[in-house]
């Protein structure tokens, strides 16, 4: 029984979207809400208390890494997750499905579980719905998720079909084995962009009152438009009562088309990664730091930004700390795109309680595809 | 006519060694101090909020490699080094020289100066007195160095003997070029450890009438013993009432011989760049945080020391981000080991304000070494 580690309030609507508040054992979340990855129990380059400076309210750990390094085992001794890592706060980890089926080598699927090698050392390991449950149990997030089978984005409907139908078997025996009460385990309705087998995969999932569910397979090689496309029907399968969470996904633009069709959560590593790599987010666009044009460019990222790093540095600096691969320009970039993402969600929050999120979403729709 | 931009006072004294307050255009700095690096106008892998929140009071920029990238006139285009790198407290620059005469290829020395090629691009280029003099006005620090020839530790008493009566002439045409009444300009007492050659260098440098007066030329591959022995004698020779700056020394042991001395700044990379590399600094020696025996340890590196990482994270979870290869590992331990340094500071300060610096001294010599 999960469901009393959660509770969830939907405060406003506006047509699908939805501002509500999800509490949990670490805290309380305003939704929509973006997570930060911490992949390795570390969201990259940051402090806790920068994430935490820039308004993060949850951070999302993978359980895949986690595992196998430090071992959830030696978190679990250390006090778990949050204190490992030194984050108070709500954690969602993920099953570990999703980087077993990208990252590790030789994989072995069966009924049973998934065998493969690991990324770091090549040692053969098996990961279970029962594994997937333990090893989160140990570490101790908030939410858990259910081991999903993963098929790669283009493959056929049959094999598509095959893993939804697995992936139901897992959900029940994850929901079977789970015993933590202070941690809610959240199913994953598979299925790509095709709509009967996203309809397969939810009906039975909804069927065993999960506390939450996400949407997984988006954002894996579909065009952006068929996914914006898909999304509404797909986020009106699940239960309107309970949290929604829409996997790995994705851009701004992507985040306001799940908030459109009534996400409630995300995460990507995108703002992170491309801010190691000097790609900045911007309402106006992204912008590339080791362009020449900003050797001189005494302007911030974002001139109305409030983050640490768009109140006190300039694109110059900006540029010149890539050009000289000094660390403190992923941090600063990581920091800022993160701030983006979350002032994205504090907007839209606001505008979905005054009604607005239509109008602020064809507003920021065309700042970011420059047609204002 | 520098002097105007500094003052310094010399609150209490304890044999040689004494407790200061040198004041500088961007604020105050308590001595004997400790000035973290900031070589590419970053103090490498943190942000200037977290240099300021362990003590810091003054920061070191490297001339050589600012001029080089991103150029010392784009830095003053920008407003100076203060406003490029997000610093407001006070910055000393060195001249360049060392960094020239360690990093830069194919030399050649003059009386003119030294023609070298860039170390980033094989460009030629030329650093004179004059040169290294605008280079530090352009980026507008608070204490510029004058240019000197920097030997090899190692070199025969000819050779060092030469490059001190170079540098007495370097020195006096920085002098002359300098104009900057916001900038004190310091000169370098070279000479190795060779008094006889030091007191032929200090004494027309002190008749020159600088406001501040460094020791340079050690840590240059002589022994530490060989450098405490040689410290007093090389200090005295500097005028008592002007601030002594030992350049790029040391280790903990190395300061806390230099404050004996009575020498009052200091600046090394040995606190950040054995933080990236998993050394921490603890008052009872050095430990491996990528040794196994870290691997399951839930206890700070150092159980007293206040700064954010040592009240935070455990050394598992260090020597978890540095098997993990996280960014995370290098900040976090370079913000603990300069914390370490700062924090020796603030005890010496408070020990010779007592009159307890020798036994403050024989204590923390005796627990660095293991002996207690």
């Amino acid at each position: 029984m999960t469901a009393s580690a959660l509770s969830f309030t939907i405060a406003q609507r506006e047509a699908a979207a939805r501002a509500g508040i999800l509490t949990l054992p670490h805290g309380t979340v305003e939704t929509p809400m973006f997570m930060p990855v911490g992949t390795a129990a570390t969201v990259k380059g940051l402090t806790p208390e920068q994430v935490r400076g820039i308004g993060t309210q949850i951070l999302l750990g993978n359980t895949y890494h986690l595992a196998l390094r430090p071992g959830d085992e030696l978190i679990a001794e250390l006090g778990g997750l949050h204190r490992f890592m030194g984050w108070d706060g709500p954690i969602l980890t993920d099953s570990g499905g999703f980087q077993v089926f990208s990252l590790a080598d030789a994989r072995q699927i069966s009924d049973q579980g998934v065998r493969f090698k690991s990324h770091i050392d090549g040692s053969p390991l098996e990961l279970t719905p029962e594994r997937a449950v333990a090893i989160q149990q140990n570490l101790g997030s908030d939410i858990a998720m259910v081991l999903d089978e993963c098929p790669p984005g283009n493959a056929e409907v049959g094999i598509i079909r095959n893993a939804v139908q697995r992936s139901i078997r897992w959900a029940e025996r994850c929901q079977q084995y789970h015993t933590r009460r202070d941690q809610a385990l959240f199913a994953i309705v598979q299925g790509g962009t095709n709509l009967d087998l996203r309809v397969e995969c939810a009906e039975p999932l909804v069927a065993m009152n999960f506390p939450g569910y996400a949407l997984g397979g988006f954002s894996v090689g579909e065009s952006p438009e068929a996914m914006h496309a898909a999304l509404p029907e797909c986020a009106a399968l699940l239960p309107e009562q309970k949290p929604r969470y829409l996997m790995g996904v994705g851009r701004p633009v992507d985040l306001l088309a799940g908030i459109a069709a009534g996400i409630d959560l995300f995460d990507c590593v995108m703002p992170t990664r491309s801010g190691r790599n000097a790609l900045a987010f911007t309402a106006d666009g992204t912008i590339r730091l080791r362009n020449a044009c900003h050797r001189r460019d005494p302007a911030p990222i974002e001139s109305d930004c409030p983050c640490y790093c768009c109140t006190h540095f300039s694109r110059a600096y900006l540029h010149h700390l890539f050009a000289a691969d000094e660390m403190l320009g992923p941090t600063l970039l990581s920091l800022h795109n993160l701030a983006h993402y979350l002032r994205l969600m504090v907007e839209a929050r606001a505008a979905i309680r005054t009604g607005g999120f239509a109008r602020f979403h064809a507003a920021r729709l065309a700042r970011y595809e420059g047609r204002n």
